[in-house]
């Protein structure tokens, strides 16, 4: 489907399905509430499916990856060719996120939305919108029409999900330079001061630190963002992975998926999707709180509080498959708990 | 082993093994650090089984189930029977904690260690102290000797899970009036003001709350509990729930396994097993940040912070188990990642 038509089919959450899994939550042998926010993520769930005994088995991370012209400025501790390479990895078992989602019960969909070279491995999609975007120091990042396309790829990929009924998706990518673009996102849309959104990416001493903050701020001097127009942010400042992921967050709002962020360029991309159309909001759950400071400021930005406090920063979407694990445990609680009449209790109540 | 001799045999953690962990966790092909609190897992986990390679596939919670005299007060929502009918329920399986430990692949360990009722359910290891503690606003809720012995409980159940090659506990319990206890316990070990360590239980109103404060207060005023003496403390105002866990604790370390704190009560129970013997803290991991206040302010006196926030309440060692899932996934992902060697990848080091 295309973006305009996406963005106008993408609905609201069904509270009917709510009141009946909250009649349910309040019926099972616990305290009231004390599943805490399980209790909120089954509703949730609920209220984006429509199912009052939803499920969650069919599990898939998104990795979104593609190059950034900006890495030419010296903004990263690795070379850029390591986009390639680790894309290519994810097809041999042995990186984070092969791991991760191993261990989960998760499959995962790798695209390559930009990355700069050939990437002929099977089973990578193959969703090119160029090899790597521009330098973003020198000129916009792309063009509009393909920041457009590249959220386009990402609806599709997750009409492709819908068609193999995944019902839990996560957010995952891998793109050297993304911090820096997803700093820049998120300086704009936050209108934050930039150093409150930069961190050490995959590994900076505090002079590149330093360095990296002057850079996004020269980007967004020549480039002029305008904060209301968040597809104008992300196609003068952002990535291919990061469009790309905005598209998937869209999908999964438009297809009624629910969807998880990862860390730092996810949670951009999340905050990207909720500024073009905020009911995306309703289909989105938080996983860890990334060690990039960014992701603080937008999952504040977002409502959201992160459910896990791990200090990673790998990224790959290995946070996501943590808040699968969570998302899981929610859903089985509910479905597989007994009610206060198997368990041969009276309903726990206050006394008086 | 009786709890004197136990106490002497507890070491220290295997510096050694850290440092080759530390060493391959370097070269796992992620940039340096990149997986944060996982990487101090594996290292931890390491010092403690003094293994390179350790394994946590074969997990059990422990139950602790146990009454409390000062129920009798009116602490609690629900009647004393709930502690009985819940423990018979955790052979049924459909309890929270039933549900929890089949998805994570644990099994679960229920020791009857002071329920009031007789329990002769098939699976349930009676170790009954008493029926019941006595009325701590009465006087003390149990002899020196006793705690003694629930203690020993403790460490003869982690023996047992020894010899079934266990290599992953986590600390589960069932006891109505036992954030009571829990309460009374923690106020006095960490020296601060009653109310801060006092919360709404199973679903106190807060009117309930106050009376729960005065209450404890009171229990805390006639058996003066010696803040030395973390036994006496124990047995003046604790439980033989929260005893069982404090052996759990020192057999953990005994034993040199991993050891999981769940919530509240739990927490007070290692903070007690730190108080006894502080080389305990290197065996212990925590899990979830649980709604009952107290909860933050032990973990703060240990020096330890949630990895979970869910705003969870259940007990029976629900929020353990999610802990086991992120302690498994840190041992997965350090054994199972490739090395840059592996990956055809420099090592991603800062550029200058």
């Amino acid at each position: 489907m295309n973006f305009e038509n996406a963005i106008k089919k993408i609905g609201g959450i069904d509270k009917e399905v709510i009141e009946k899994i909250q009649k349910r939550l309040d019926n099972l042998t616990k305290p009231l509430g004390s599943l805490g926010r399980l209790e909120e993520i089954v509703k949730q769930i609920g209220g984006i499916t429509g199912e009052v005994f939803p499920s969650v088995k069919n599990k898939t991370i998104v990795i979104m990856c593609a190059d950034n012209g900006v890495v030419d400025e010296g903004v990263s501790s690795c070379p850029k060719s390591v986009t390639a390479t680790v894309t290519k990895n994810f097809m041999k078992g042995f990186t984070g996120i092969n791991v991760f989602s191993r261990h989960a019960g998760a499959s995962i969909k790798v695209v390559d939305i930009g990355v700069d070279d050939d990437i002929f491995e099977e089973g990578i999609i193959n969703k090119k919108i160029r090899k790597s975007t521009w330098n973003m120091a020198k000129g916009p990042a792309m063009q509009r029409e393909e920041a457009i396309k590249a959220i386009e790829v990402g609806i599709e990929t997750i009409e492709e999900l819908k068609e193999k009924k995944v019902n839990l998706i996560g957010t995952g990518e891998m793109g050297i330079g993304n911090t820096t673009t997803s700093s820049a996102v998120a300086a704009v849309l936050t209108e934050c001061d930039i150093k409150d959104v930069v961190g050490m990416g995959s590994g900076l001493t505090k002079e590149d630190l330093k360095k990296k903050i002057k850079i996004i701020g020269h980007c967004i001097d020549i480039n002029k963002p305008e904060l209301r127009d968040p597809i104008d942010v992300l196609a003068k400042v952002g990535g291919f992975d990061i469009a790309g992921l905005v598209g998937c967050f869209l999908g999964a709002a438009l297809y009624r998926i629910p969807i998880v962020i990862d860390g730092f360029i996810s949670a951009t991309a999340a905050l990207v999707a909720v500024k073009i159309k905020p009911e995306v909001k309703n289909f989105i759950f938080p996983s860890h709180g990334s060690a990039e400071p960014g992701s603080e400021k937008i999952m504040k930005e977002l409502g959201l509080e992160p459910m896990l406090e791990l200090g990673m920063r790998l990224g790959e979407g290995t946070g996501a498959v943590l808040g699968f694990q969570i998302i899981d445990m929610a859903v089985m609680a509910y479905s597989e708990m007994g009610t206060f009449q198997v368990a041969n209790i009276e309903p726990y109540k206050p006394l008086n």
